[in-house]
């Protein structure tokens, strides 16, 4: 394929994807440049086109953090990209590939430390289907923790991690998104991933993340966000759009009047989360200069 | 149709019926008692195969607080039934269509008392289909108020409501039960209907409607119970069994170790709610013995 397919469809997938969370699909756009890289035939243009592509990749996803941090971290690479052509190519593709290992071991280092902060034979309350806390679960099976998983409306995420869960024998409650305050009690914990993390600490993830929170903070059920570093945002709340997909998604019929939404995003505040965890570790105050 | 055919037909569709609320399950089981009586044809059996008919309405749909209190409001004409034949039958039958009205004026008189609390073109939250939040809107569609609609999973009231206001030209949005929180700020008010009011003021209601008074509380929004008195019931949320419905209603594929869950009501604590409606007034304080 050469470069312009690679980038026309590229962009087209990156802006469709609604099975991949933030990290894969960071990941992915990772692999779609250094794809790129290698495709690009003239050395002349390759830094400017890169750039445009990675830019447009960025823009194509604007609330994932990891897509802005992960391809901006890709983008200083661009800066000591060698002369010579092929070593040019080979240079921009490997600096993709080596932040694909570094984000997918943050992933799991993440769940790992997640898993060290959740009591054997516990059950985790949680919302979406994120690939860190895919990870948790794969992680502590072995210490006989249970789930409670959310449907997710419109495209019901919750369905592929109630089958994830399945596959690694963890007993898994499977309820719709209204359920949650009923089954919150059933938790010792909440946990879900992120799209990202804001300065302020508050988690922009699924829509529904949010009830979720202020059901666990009303039942005293701890609540906790994980996920790799490359999600820290430097936007403030205000200052995030939240993506809205296609309103056909919730499948209603056209109505005279009736306006369906589907804000895919929710933000849940720093002050109904209880610790937030990543590589780094775990930690209650979000703002502490050990941490950050 | 013979009696024991009214009866057996009309326990089984009271235990099915989903698309009803409480008040109008109450007044379909009314009815059914009303035809039960006068097709009845062994007076001498009447009062207790209309009695045990009645039991066992009651029995079919525990969690609704109508549905016990209108039966056995109707239970109490037995008492007062003449000797005659068909005056035995025509009584039983016209005590049960007086109820029926005197239900009905409830309800549309409690929708009265809500549109009083709402100001002219301001945006009202509700969750599930209520019949009379269904009147309430009807009330208050010519004071130019909007309405924000949920979904309603899993069988989707929420839609059956979008419609009614579609007829009404109320302008509605429509969104997935897990947008709550994004669109409470939009919402100047929060309001529901209830299966049943518990005795120390919390609300029965379809799954979620704890999730919007937990959203509504923490974003400043009053949270309102719109009932007829009807719906008042003597229990304690701990004494009450919240019916479960089919799994299959959840749509989720068989996984082992995966339990889908339908759970179909929850409990909104009293101390979410910011005010109680019925048709004797509007209340803050649920144990006013002015209001009870």
């Amino acid at each position: 394929m050469d470069a312009e397919q690679i980038k026309r469809d590229g962009l087209a997938e990156i802006a469709a994807d609604r099975e991949r969370g933030a990290s894969e699909l960071a990941r992915r756009c990772l692999a779609l440049l250094a794809a790129y890289a290698r495709a690009h035939e003239d050395t002349s243009r390759l830094d400017e086109d890169a750039r445009g592509f990675a830019r447009e990749l960025q823009a194509a996803r604007p609330s994932m953090a990891p897509v802005q941090n992960l391809v901006a971290e890709w983008m200083t690479s661009l800066e000591q990209m060698p002369g010579a052509c092929d070593d040019a190519r080979d240079y921009l593709a490997e600096q993709a590939d080596a932040l694909i290992e570094r984000s997918r071991r943050a992933v799991t280092e993440a769940a790992t430390r997640a898993v060290e902060r959740i009591a054997p034979h516990s059950t985790v309350i949680t919302h979406s289907s994120s690939s860190t806390v895919r990870e948790m679960f794969r992680l502590a099976a072995p210490r006989g923790v249970r789930a409670v998983v959310t449907e997710s409306r419109p495209l019901r995420e919750g369905l592929a991690l109630a089958r994830h869960l399945s596959a690694l024998g963890v007993p898994a409650t499977y309820i719709t998104d209204a359920q949650i305050a009923t089954f919150i009690d059933a938790a010792g914990v909440a946990l879900i991933g992120a799209d990202a993390v804001l300065w302020d600490g508050s988690a922009v993830n699924k829509a529904g993340s949010r009830l979720l929170a202020l059901a666990a903070r009303d039942a005293g059920v701890p609540f906790y966000v994980c996920c790799e570093s490359f999600k820290l945002s430097r936007a403030l709340p205000h200052e995030v759009a939240l993506e809205e997909m296609a309103p056909g998604e919730l499948d209603a019929p056209a109505l005279a009047h009736v306006t369906p939404r589907n804000v895919y995003f929710d933000i849940t505040p720093a002050r109904l989360i209880s610790a937030w965890i990543t590589e780094r570790g775990f930690t209650t105050d979000f703002r502490s200069p050990d941490w950050l």
